[in-house]
């Protein structure tokens, strides 16, 4: 498998400042990785050989899947699979399906990449249901992946153990960290804590041979106390939106206090370009894409507002998935 | 009833750094409000009476509740109703109860203080479960309130309903807006997105009376796009503990920054002490303890971390909940 370059499908009409940040990290990827890695090119042509002529690129570097229709990040996920077969979400996956990509990689509608890719690929054997994760910062320096943040809102106890395994799997091909840490999502430590769902989860993890360290509270996973953390569809994806507004309001606070006095502006005018080098570091851009796992294929899915370096990372991550045989593993795991 | 002076029982053994920061609090209450509030301070009598004398205040200042036991941090609650009657959380409640106080504080276990006030006071009529509420600060600098935050985690739609209407009295009375807006926590802003039970929620909060301005979403909790979150226990935990571990995460991330340089170090230093102003206005202790609202008393609760200044808050919010009559306007406003 090394032996071949890998082709994978790259979506240009899906992030919010498509295409031109996904032009340039198609380039990038071209220039450091062409030995290893051909890009394919999904979106409308006219639009891509204007943006590549304006970038003064020659249009035959990259090979073009022509997808005239585009899935908005308004669109139903049901509506895009019937009405929108011609969108680049739907031409990239019938692609990667029909096996002349091996992945395929989009910042576009979250939902329909999910509806989608579930409904062509198809799953994993052993997989009841595919997940999303998303990764976050923490404060010992390592990315703390949490699943599922809002593919499965009221998931069984054994769809949420199933989660962990992937997650697990995921984390340490992608990571390269072995065996690492599983905590569940609770609002106290202690065993008894929780729905039904989440003590019977409880127990399918102590049961299983993956590192279950126990349950884990919303204040341990800035800390990562675990590397992963599992919950439902509905909580996971309240605290990512959550987290994600954490810097708003920071950058509200310091504005309002900046507003107060001349004396606290002139502060502020000091402190701000620290304060933004500090927060560079809080950037998930780093982490390249967040994996839908349990689909039979390789699907990445990147945030709208995905920047080059993003969606340079979730190629990537697209590539290391090919390569680690993620899905091969989950297989192994699940059905034995 | 403003003719007479308000008889608040205080627990001074319940926070983390009791008994000095409630001996603190009182005594500036007592200075500030003698001609409103009476306090009585329960706790262990040899423990207060040498704190005061520490403190060089006369023990006739105050009435004591004498209490001998304690209810810790890690005690289960259930355990505490049974086996802790001579705990200061029991007593003071038992006092409040019997009508020889009007009200009852604590910085103690929060579990307890709800299992315990539940039991000993009963619920106000027509509420279904009393509920735990608690600040966030906003963007817009105003607070918003979320209820519930871990006492009721499978709550049924009608008991959310319940807690909109018990919030919204106390955020208009506490707070002081009238008609104060409602959310819902979703996963979506769309009437057909989340659980069974959500939408159900959502139905009767577009028939009632309230405020209802619809679904709203992780990322619009600190935008105050409604002054009241409604939720259920399991969710609204897990965001308040999230919420919590904001600023550890900010902590070690600007520690790390520092640690990779002299230059940074040095960035740092100069930044540190205007960051912690700005981050002043970020301080939950401003809001004065958590409404447990739905029970047949006036019952605060504080966190466990509670400064001088949050207890203060506290006693005064206690104040507050009894001149505006709250759980009588509850009352009204759920069996009609």
């Amino acid at each position: 498998m090394k032996n071949r370059k890998l082709k994978i499908a790259f979506d240009v009409m899906g992030g919010d400042f498509a295409p031109h940040n996904e032009l340039k990290a198609a380039l990038s990827v071209s220039g450091k990785f062409s030995d290893e890695i051909e890009l394919i090119l999904v979106g409308k042509k006219d639009l891509i050989t204007k943006s590549l002529n304006d970038l003064k690129v020659s249009t035959e570097k990259f090979s073009i899947l022509e997808a005239n229709d585009v899935i908005t990040m308004n669109d139903d996920p049901t509506d895009a699979i019937k009405n929108k077969k011609d969108s680049s979400i739907f031409k990239g996956l019938e692609y990667h399906k029909n096996g002349n990509a091996d992945a395929f990689v989009s910042a576009g509608n979250t939902g329909a990449m999910l509806a989608v890719s579930t409904v062509l690929l198809g799953r994993v054997k052993g997989v009841a249901r595919p997940t999303i994760g998303s990764f976050f910062p923490s404060s010992q320096n390592t990315p703390v992946l949490i699943l599922d943040v809002g593919a499965n809102i009221e998931p069984k106890p054994r769809y949420l153990y199933e989660f962990a395994v992937m997650g697990s799997i995921y984390y340490k091909e992608i990571i390269g960290k072995n065996n690492p840490t599983i905590g569940l999502l609770n609002i106290g430590e202690e065993e008894i804590k929780g729905t039904e769902v989440i003590k019977e989860t409880y127990s399918l993890l102590k049961q299983s041979s993956l590192n279950f360290i126990g349950n884990i509270e919303g204040r341990d996973i800035f800390e990562a106390k675990s590397d992963i953390v599992i919950c439902d569809g509905f909580v996971g994806n309240v605290v990512l939106k959550f987290a994600e507004s954490f810097l708003g309001l920071l950058k509200s606070t310091v504005k309002g206090y900046a507003d107060k006095s001349l004396t606290n502006k002139l502060k502020v005018g000091m402190m701000l370009p620290v304060l933004k080098d500090v927060l560079k570091n809080l950037d998930y851009q780093n982490y390249g894409g967040v994996p839908l796992l349990g689909v039979n294929g390789v699907s990445i899915i990147g945030h709208g507002k995905s920047s080059p370096l993003a969606l340079e990372n979730m190629i990537l991550t697209a590539r290391d998935m090919i390569n680690s045989e993620i899905n091969l593993k989950i297989e192994n795991a699940l059905i034995n």
